[in-house]
């Protein structure tokens, strides 16, 4: 929507008659709070009003009113997206999701239905108090939404092997760009009938219609893993370790940690790691019986193979989740060295050493800290430039690395975004990975859904 | 395509003149043989003619002239459909792709790459020479192709505990209306970059664009299952019996099979069936250690909770595979008592029991046999309904029952297909599943793809 001042005035003003001045937020401070999300967009500006609706009329009554009169919605959950897909916009409104957070387990069909605004933790907790389990499991699934989960198609560390979010989505409640309400799916586990459209509004990264509701696929609570910690004085040896363990075998996690990120976390809040080590391999087993001892086995003369330095086993849960922990402690513990950028680049499994190896070399080029935590089981890795914002000439180094590392993984048959969402961040390199035929198609279906261009402008494709 | 016999024998003479006669084939016969799948659609007709593409720029080719001249395109791999999603409509070419059937593994990316045409089970061949497993086991695998697969999201038996065909697609190759290829995907496990155009492909029926190649996700072979059969006086029984095993464990497999079927098998082949057992339910846990000893403990006390008569345990995977084979062989044998139309009806788990009991009521009413199995863990049944079709008033009233269990299974939370597709038999009830608004969406995204409505006119939404 662009308009003058006044007349933009007098638009929001109509919401605020129809839905009240506590659902529709419009004072400096307010708006200020759901300027940025967690990327820290510069590009971001104050949105003409936060929208924080109580229920799903309300949801539909914004969509109607900026149908009407042409006003850019930027849907959003808790404002944890990496790549800046919630970013304010001239012109917009956002619609934060946050009250939104009722949950409620059938046992019976293992399913929860969740609003979009319900914190992962909580459908989690919810089921849990049913024996049951979610699994997708992003690193921020303590302060992310099941909706944002939804919008970036959120991965995480279980889903190496358990899959990621799609694959728990049964059923969704959409409010379309006009503010009809659609549901899709049910506690059903087997559906084709008609084009599977679920499927495609998770990960459409909010630009095809508001999720307000998710119907959640849970599956019986699996044993406790076991775990199996490796050090090794290279990144690229553990990398190797990661590409022998999963060509055979399927743990529940495969996660690496390099120097920078074991220091970072150390410095942060102590843990006992192994300052020197030059990368960590987290590897856990839930499978039970003898595949455990043989998944563990594997992955010990991997890692072996791969001239690990020290190797330790444990069958304690609580040992197990501590390093778990220090593997989710890495952002924010990185996050105190300086400003960053968050890659999330993706490459065949394979081809992980080939990735890692990349990065250090674009990292020693531009003279960076860039430290890497990685899916690796998946070959998804974040690579996390630090630097000094404060520092023009770093800023500028840092930004090209962040674009090397996106071309790095298209050179290696990867993605530029494995689990994070495309956003605005990373979409100028979006159509080298999709090329122009996929871009014109995705173009004309997210016309299809919002023909006038109101949902999310400027994120995603 | 509406034009006179003349025009169009021009029409398919140009096409010839381009790809050859091995190709283009025109002659009556071969016509006949493509004018039918395997649901016998009584509406479908000759085809101008049936092209056999031998590699993907055939296809191009076949489709830019397709939109040239506006042939409707029926595309078509084994035939093996069960909802007439592949039967000729009139001025319709029938695109099949029977000849492209190259399968090249990677072991390191644990891939397989797959043009249509090759079928599921040479996947899984494919992949068993390199200790892999490529899961999706609809029970046509034998004969059905990984093209047909993928356009119907096939299901099958393993799919209660590992999926189905999307979730082992991680790229595809599609030749779009207007003979443009686009390449979706590719060996990465996780990728959010863009809308999940895969997914919406997958269980498109055909009718977004013609798919060439298929890059499917392997994983590690598992070990032998265990199996258990239980032995029940009603199907009823036996469905309460999947309620109770499915709210607490995964297994495997959980198939269901009634009376009529099991007698069915054993008339087309002695398999030593129970044939005065009710129903049969057939339990697999490929669980390691002892996971797999509760889950078979679970299942056995859910069974005798159901009133079973007997209950059969054994670790021999060659008895184990005796059994599924009879599972498989019902569809054949059925077969044989006269024509049939085939349900695929889904519900809500919990909902098994009053899904089965609701279609013997229906099939008391009108004095059917209606034959029921059931891959009943994820509530997906097959009620088979056998009619003369030699007896006009019969014929009758197995259509009255066809829609009826549709209506039943809507009137339980159900899908009208679980696995099989919309097709041309299952369109008149889907808007009743999904309402105007979703319809409309669906028809909109189907124009985005195929602005000419070439593509499989009739099927699907």
């Amino acid at each position: 929507m662009s308009a003058s001042r006044e007349a933009q005035a007098g638009v929001v003003q109509e919401l605020t008659d129809e839905l009240g001045a506590d659902v529709v937020r419009t004072s400096d401070e307010q708006r200020e709070a759901y300027r940025y999300d967690w990327a820290r967009d510069p590009d971001a500006v104050l949105p003409l009003a936060v929208v924080l609706p109580r229920n799903v009329e309300q949801v539909q009554a914004t969509m109607r009113w900026a149908t009407r009169h042409g006003v850019f919605v930027i849907p959003r959950g808790a404002g944890s997206g990496l790549s800046g897909g919630a970013s304010a916009q001239a012109g917009s409104i956002v619609l934060c999701l946050e009250r939104m957070t009722a949950i409620e387990v059938d046992p019976a069909t293992r399913t929860a239905r969740a609003q979009a605004g319900a914190l992962n933790a909580s459908v989690k907790q919810a089921a849990a108090e049913h024996g049951l389990w979610y699994p997708p499991d992003p690193s921020s699934f303590q302060i992310s939404t099941i909706g944002g989960n939804v919008a970036t198609n959120a991965g995480g560390l279980c889903c190496v092997k358990y899959g990621v979010t799609v694959d728990y989505v049964l059923g969704l409640q959409v409010v379309l760009a006009d503010g009809r309400l659609i549901t899709l799916g049910g506690p059903r586990l087997k559906d084709v009938a008609g084009l599977p459209l679920i499927k495609l509004l998770v990960g459409s990264e909010g630009t095809l219609g508001i999720v307000t509701e998710v119907l959640c696929r849970l599956v019986p609570k699996l044993p406790e893993p076991a775990t199996l910690v490796a050090i090794f004085e290279t990144l690229t040896d553990a990398a190797r370790a990661v590409v022998t363990t999963c060509a055979t075998s399927r743990p529940s996690m495969v996660e690496l940690i390099d120097n920078a990120s074991i220091n970072a976390v150390e410095d942060h809040r102590a843990m006992g790691l192994d300052r020197a080590a030059g990368a960590m391999l987290l590897i856990q087993s839930d499978a039970a019986g003898e595949s455990r001892a043989l998944e563990l086995a594997a992955a010990r003369a991997a890692c072996e193979e791969a001239s690990a330095t020290e190797i330790f086993e444990t069958d304690d849960p609580d040992e197990g989740a501590m390093f778990v922990e220090a593997r989710r402690a890495v952002f924010p513990a990185l996050e105190r060295l300086g400003a960053y950028m968050l890659e999330d680049v993706g490459a065949p499994v394979p081809l992980l050493p080939e990735l890692v190896g990349g990065v250090a070399d674009i990292a020693a080029e531009h003279d960076l800290l860039i430290a890497v935590v990685a899916h690796a089981g998946d070959g998804n890795t974040h690579p996390v430039i630090v630097y000094d914002a404060s520092n023009e000439d770093e800023k500028r180094r840092a930004a090209t690395a962040f674009t090397q590392i996106m071309e790095l993984a298209l050179s290696l048959g990867g993605t530029i975004t494995g689990e994070h969402g495309v956003g605005r961040l990373k979409q100028p390199l979006l159509s080298r990975q999709l090329g122009e035929d996929v871009m014109g198609l995705q173009h004309a279906i997210r016309k299809v859904w919002d023909p006038q261009g109101l949902l999310n402008p400027g994120a995603g494709y």
